[in-house]
């Protein structure tokens, strides 16, 4: 199952309710200039927002090389690598992060104080684009969930309890909420930066204010798209060489367990698209009976 | 003592001797578009092509509100994070990363297969920027040497020793060379997606094609520095508020121990430079004898 796929139906239509996401609300052009453009996303539904910027970047990229959209004011985008994922899938390199309301503590502190602003990066190849979706905490709350209703310690502390002491086990995590940030002081550091990156480039809000205004998960949040275009400064085909040889040496790097072989990033989400084009999607029972409901009223 | 600072001029020196350094390589425009510049560092002096290339980003970005700036065939840049503080200090905001050879195991392998390929993003303020300055590895090999020499332990685990076992011990991580990604697999990925854009965006050697060079430390590396104008979207003074706020908001996150307060990126290294520019530069006894000893031949 998807964490954030079809389960974050009932949560969408709730904001909806709320009037934290406008369902009528589009992106609207505040400034531009040269490669770079501006956008107020006016509430809007975060994935149209997202899709429409990160496809206006490749616009800008095929005119300046490179070409960067900014928007504020948008919300949630769910699954964050799907923005560059599809810049790459058009044959440019995609950067993209978001700034998110406080939900981690910062390095040294006990409190909810930082975001965890995921980065995605994707870089096109001649099958399958590499792409990272990488947010500044070590797991996701959703993950903590899955481990503690499996019973299951996580693989590698994911926080600290309630007395300070670092943490496998994901319940006293969730009592806690002190998530760790991903590598302790440097996805702090990094979750900081983005957020700072993403207020000063869009003109938007910064986490602070998110957590000020209190308008739920992304609500009102800030996003960043960079494309840039592959083929500027050589062939391409000498170009797409190069990183299959990258890539080839990454998997055939001396595996620890040599029935594991190394993966390189996307393999997993690519598998899993897979799976679901062939069996459908996988929906908890739960999830499905709200999805009815909602559909009902 | 700074670990890019005096104590790396021996070695300096001797990749000079050995022809993997060119005193007098200058960097090159191979090609320009739009709001893009590529450049052929041809082995010259890292510190010297790195100014340069950061200076042109800027440059570009006062053009085109973003500037990029690609250079390939350089040579190691010493302090990663020097470049995009120098953009924050004209005012822009900058981000750079470096391609390295291998120096660390890629997540699932016991072989050095990526390397730490640091990521530096500064955001200008009014005073002082906010400036990350992080390497893929949760710790550098200086660092294991350090808390060996004075008989610590590191403060969490940095890596795995001979027999696979995750370690706190530096001195076990020296000899296995097994150093572990920051944020686990995280910091894995991020390393090979950093390594495959800055090789798409240079059009340079990935770190694999480094790897089979052996030009030592980032010889013949690829390094990508964008620049972008702060000032395009709003008031200076509003925004530059806002960036206030935010590191007000955490600078006061409650602090786990009330005596060390949450501190932002970039504060430990002011804290060092204000100290060297008081006291002079500290340099190791061992390191000046040999610096004088350069000098003399």
């Amino acid at each position: 199952m998807e964490s954030h796929g079809m389960n974050r139906i009932p949560r969408f239509a709730d904001y909806m309710h709320r009037g934290w996401i406008d369902p009528e609300g589009k992106p609207e052009l505040l400034h531009k200039r040269g490669a770079v453009e501006n956008y107020d996303g006016h509430m809007g539904i975060g994935i149209l927002n997202a899709i429409f910027a990160s496809d206006r970047a490749v616009e800008l990229a095929k005119e300046h090389g490179i070409g960067c959209v900014s928007i504020k004011n948008t919300t949630h985008w769910m699954r964050g690598g799907t923005y560059a994922w599809r810049m790459a899938e058009k044959g440019f390199m995609g950067i993209s992060w978001i700034n998110t309301e406080s939900c981690m503590p910062l390095w040294g502190s006990d409190e909810q104080s930082v975001g965890n602003n995921p980065f995605c990066i994707a870089v096109p190849r001649k099958d399958e684009p590499i792409v990272v979706d990488m947010a500044m905490s070590q797991y996701a709350y959703g993950k903590l969930g899955v481990y503690r209703l499996a019973g299951k310690s996580l693989p590698y502390p994911g926080g600290f309890d309630k007395e300070g002491n670092l943490t496998s086990d994901p319940g006293a995590i969730e009592e806690s909420r002190r998530i760790l940030p991903t590598g302790y002081w440097k996805g702090s550091g990094l979750a900081l930066a983005l957020d700072l990156a993403a207020t000063l480039m869009a003109n938007g809000k910064s986490g602070s204010d998110m957590d000020a205004d209190g308008l739920g998960s992304c609500g009102g949040c800030s996003q960043i798209f960079i494309a840039y275009d592959p083929n500027m400064f050589g062939e391409q085909e000498e170009i797409m060489e190069k990183l299959d040889r990258r890539v080839t040496a990454a998997r055939n790097a001396h595996p620890i367990d040599s029935a594991r072989p190394v993966t390189c990033p996307g393999d997993q989400t690519r598998k899993r698209r897979a799976k679901s084009m062939k069996e459908g999607i996988h929906v908890d029972d739960g999830i499905w009976r709200q999805i009815i409901e909602l559909a009902s009223n």
